[in-house]
């Protein structure tokens, strides 16, 4: 046993993925010595997303000036610039809920400060982005971010206008011929865990709006927005994003990165990897580790844990879960890749005191997992 | 993997051993069908020790009507006939603290069935007696074992009298003359997990006649009573049983045994390990499980787990724990024979409750780590 992949998830209120892959790494070098570690922390495009693909893959971190939220200052971001020109950038850097604290107007926010990022790293030589959409302040379907590019949002008096959430029922018409000509040279990916439409019910307005400070009338007023912003894109840029899953995510961004930037919507875990070639690292590993806060009936229908578990298996490559929780009925794991399951509690303790204990608890696990590997 | 030997102790207050057994071996079996599977469950003298005998090594469960602990009627008791003529009696069997159920009279009570059992094994063609002290509810120091198999015991007044604990001191001499003439034909061994001297501060009866329902004058009186016994031992016997570790047992039945019978005391796991032939069998075994309730510092110094660690490592075989709560400081464990150590604990949950799960959590628990050891 020697070549080793570690793709955990986050252990949720407990440990980011981060120190989840730093401990599982720690314990393998203690008693493996000679081991090869691949270390890819999960992350599902939102905050955090970044560290995890330069902690993945390493990289320059990039800082850039850019817009905020709501358009008034600037604000110091960061993305990250990978080998092999590849930029992630996350759309909560400047435009994320923590960002606005107590300023909860997702009527006025606007996403141009991300289309400010997409710039800077396409100057950096980015020759394919990807965005991580999840933890947005905004529902303004992407407008500020194709307005920061250069395309144009004209009212009905042919007025410019930079278009917020609030306002989107003022665009009349959309002209694409200034976006920065480089767009077209660069792939773009948006990271999207949500299967969320652009309206509607189940849309970014109704969902998502109401923890961003909308009360019932400004969720009507936001759906309403993005569904007559659908209706022109559609007419003006011949694209019809409505109905596409992930089309609600961050406020609508998930719709506003296939209009404007033909990005494709993707799940994180993909994304990840894709990015990290995971199916050509696991064909040559001895073993997988993966987790994630609670294993249960649920994550037999997850993105993570199944999706590292469901490529493995091609390769036949052992996946080990290590988890805080073993929820009920989870047998059907074991014809899908997974190959064990271990909980981190190493005695009876409930979760108010268990979870203080978490990192111990895993370092334990974690060590007796690799001693019976060893037998 | 093929050679499976178990050899768990009981989860105390969750899961008998005989249930771990059934646990670990329905487990196995599941994954490895062509297993060999030995399973030993521990016992240390007391209630359950003629059972763990029969489920480790097979054999006949013989039944006898002998007096009951106060001599008053006969009671059907229970000991078992393994195999190489080798019987186990529970003392606990006819004179056991269940039996005596609200009547704690420790001064009145009698090992006297216990003789009766021995001589009925003994006519049963056992060559070997295994003789399980622990959960006694007398503190006669043997002496009615020893009646029972024709021991005089008199008083001043030359009169022969069966002594009980609360008259110990009556006795003027110990003739030995028309002891059961086989007696000396067969070996004896005692099983005993306490360390307690017949008398004193640490002895039979300070230490446990009150849980038998000796009240502070009565501790002093059984006191005083197995001092005097020690006594008269020593002048007509020639043996010095006071000092020995293990003569308090059972109400002084450790220091009876040795006495009247010859027995040797070794601790329970010993007894045990040796008579399945442990050493013969971990030789060639591919792995050992054991476990019991809860795995911390002190188990590092106590006798099953690491009496089975000890031994196995001879032989380089590993030793998997399988626990229902592991301590701190437990990282010597590995240095002394245990490989791993697995907790039952699937999820963050107070013992109240999970103590009910202690089975599934078992089951689920046996069932990942076979199948890491399949990799």
């Amino acid at each position: 046993m020697q070549n080793f992949i570690l793709v955990p998830d986050s252990f949720k209120g407990t440990l980011s993925a981060i120190e989840v892959c730093n401990i599982m790494k720690s314990s393998i070098k203690n008693l493996y010595k000679d081991a090869n570690i691949i270390s890819v922390p999960v992350a599902d495009g939102g905050e955090g997303t970044v560290d995890a693909f330069l902690y993945a893959l390493g990289g320059e971190k990039k800082s850039v000036w850019v817009s905020d939220a709501f358009n008034e200052q600037k604000i110091l971001a960061h993305y990250a610039m990978l080998k092999d020109d590849i930029a992630v950038i996350e759309m909560a850097a400047c435009a994320g809920l923590p960002l606005v604290k107590n300023r909860l107007e997702p009527d006025k926010t606007t996403t141009f400060g991300v289309g400010e990022l997409i710039i800077d790293a396409i100057n950096s030589g980015a020759k394919k982005i990807i965005l991580g959409l999840g933890g947005s302040a905004t529902n303004d379907g992407g407008c500020g971010m194709a307005a920061a590019l250069g395309v144009k949002f004209k009212d009905e008096q042919n007025q410019e206008f930079i278009p917020t959430g609030g306002i989107l029922s003022q665009i009349y018409k959309i002209d694409m011929n200034n976006i920065y000509s480089k767009i077209k040279d660069v792939e773009f990916i948006s990271m999207c865990d949500v299967d969320n439409p652009l309206c509607g019910k189940l849309g970014a307005s109704a969902v998502f709006a109401p923890q961003k400070g909308a009360d019932e009338d400004m969720v009507k007023l936001l759906d309403e927005g993005l569904a007559h912003l659908a209706k022109i894109i559609k007419r003006d840029l011949h694209i019809e994003v409505k109905d596409i899953k992930g089309a609600g995510a961050a406020g609508g961004l998930g719709a506003g990165s296939i209009a404007f930037l033909q990005s494709k919507l993707t799940k994180g875990i993909d994304v990840i990897l894709d990015t990290i070639k995971f199916d050509e690292l696991v064909s040559k590993a001895d073993i997988v580790f993966t987790g994630e806060g609670k294993f249960d009936s649920q994550s037999l229908h997850g993105k993570v844990v199944m999706g590292v578990a469901n490529r493995s298996q091609k390769y036949k490559t052992p996946v080990i879960v290590v988890t805080g929780a073993i929820g009920e009925n989870i047998q059907e794991a074991y014809n899908k890749g997974i190959t064990a399951i271990f909980s981190i509690n190493k005695e009876p303790m409930e979760f108010s005191k268990s979870a203080l204990k978490s990192k111990e608890n895993m370092i334990l696990t974690m060590e007796n997992i690799l001693r019976l590997l060893k037998i």
